[in-house]
């Protein structure tokens, strides 16, 4: 592969993919330094354009090498010009957003997420990377969620973007199939639920999360066959009204893994 | 007590509230909207400046009336000048900042976390967060961790900054203190430890969390008896690498009190 300069044509272009429209226009978005770089490779998802310094890329001719996409060399002050982060790193990759099919009853044998329009990208990225961690494959988000690829959501997945699938889906509409075709119940994190560690927990089921001010919406209230609430401690007591949706999602898959070990 | 309007060089002085020099110096910070108001109001802390606009003071005579600091009306753009916030509410507080005395044991009597250098103040909110949730009510954190009354940290705790007590202390000095006078175990999270369902876990104790980046200090980590993981799923797999720092202190304290309750 032949390496070429970056143009400032480009440069105006990848800064774009900030936006989501001309993310959803040109169907690809950003990923940042190295680690990102090595995760994406491994994964199903298509890096297009490698950007680096000529430095980097001369400290991993491996990597170069038997990269098929396009290669562009940049200078720091051009990478600064791109990136999203507070401290760039000397490499980028523009990738090609997916579209992973839902297949039922597929995609529900297991222990699924469904996000009821989540809106912070950092609740999203943390959501993601915690699902990574204990093995959910697929996450459902309806259209009123955060852009999975807004550069804060991709970069606060730690890489785990690359190994849990989200699908984009109309909630009704999906949950209604996931009721018709799963058999699996529907569980719904609420503080007006049952206990959760008294509650009875399937291995296999579907847990939907609230937005952060607003919570799970009525549209999708009607769907949830149990709701589960984390007690606080002791349980009657003057104290926080609520956990942040990221911490209440990691403390019920927590619960939902260590039941069906 | 009289109404005032805000003077331009008070909105400057509240601009640099900001800034952790300045709120060092003056011993001063900033809280943002109604809710924040009313909780700092049933706290311990003390209420210096009221700042609002005239239309607020005017519905909330109730509470203007008896309030005994100063009330400064503004203007909605004064109050953008001032605010941190992307949506500036009508009300803002300007509150001392207080110094919770450390005694020992009377500090260790329960169960405590230990904050060694955690540096992003969304963590550090949301830690606070569910600390109060869980009724964690002292929280002592090293030098090196986020300041508190960084406004993001403020915001981020969705008022439990009035509940719990945060203590910044030498963290060396601190924890041989620990050690000789509570009789207590230190826990550390940690990917190197001991399954935390399966390990035995006093209801007294210290969690130690460490920085994002780089984990448990080399020495704190000799202060620690034992060292706590949370189970990936299924246990051996290719997967996230870690977990979120809050995600983490979550499933932990969740864990300590649902043993002990």
């Amino acid at each position: 592969m032949e390496n070429l300069n970056i143009s400032n044509n480009q440069i105006k272009q990848f800064r774009l993919l900030k936006e989501k429209k001309y993310r959803q226009e040109s169907a690809m978005f950003l990923v940042e330094g190295q680690k990102m770089i090595e995760e994406a490779l491994r994964s199903v998802y298509i890096l297009d354009t490698l950007i680096c310094t000529s430095e980097w890329a001369e400290s991993h001719r491996d990597l170069t090498k038997i990269f098929m996409g396009n290669l562009c060399l940049a200078t720091s002050r051009q990478i600064e010009q791109i990136s999203n982060l507070n401290t760039p790193q000397s490499v980028l990759g523009v990738l090609k957003i997916p579209h992973f099919k839902i297949e039922f009853p597929g995609c529900c044998k297991e222990l699924c997420l469904f996000l009821d329009s989540i809106s912070d990208p950092g609740n999203l990225g943390t959501i993601l990377r915690l699902a990574d961690w204990f093995g959910i494959e697929d996450v459902f988000c309806n259209l009123g969620t955060v852009d999975l690829y807004n550069p804060k959501v991709v970069q606060a997945t730690m890489g785990s973007i690359f190994r849990v699938k989200v699908h984009y889906i109309d909630g009704v509409a999906f949950l209604n199939q996931y009721c018709n075709k799963s058999g699996n119940a529907i569980y719904g994190a609420s503080l007006q639920g049952e206990n959760i560690f008294q509650a009875s927990l399937d291995k296999k089921g579907l847990i939907v999360l609230g937005n952060e001010s607003t919570g799970i919406s009525k549209e999708i209230e009607g769907f949830i066959d149990k709701k589960i609430f984390i007690p606080s401690y002791p349980e009657k007591r003057n104290t926080a009204e609520s956990l942040n949706v990221s911490v209440a999602a990691a403390i019920i898959c927590s619960e939902f893994r260590r039941r069906n070990h």
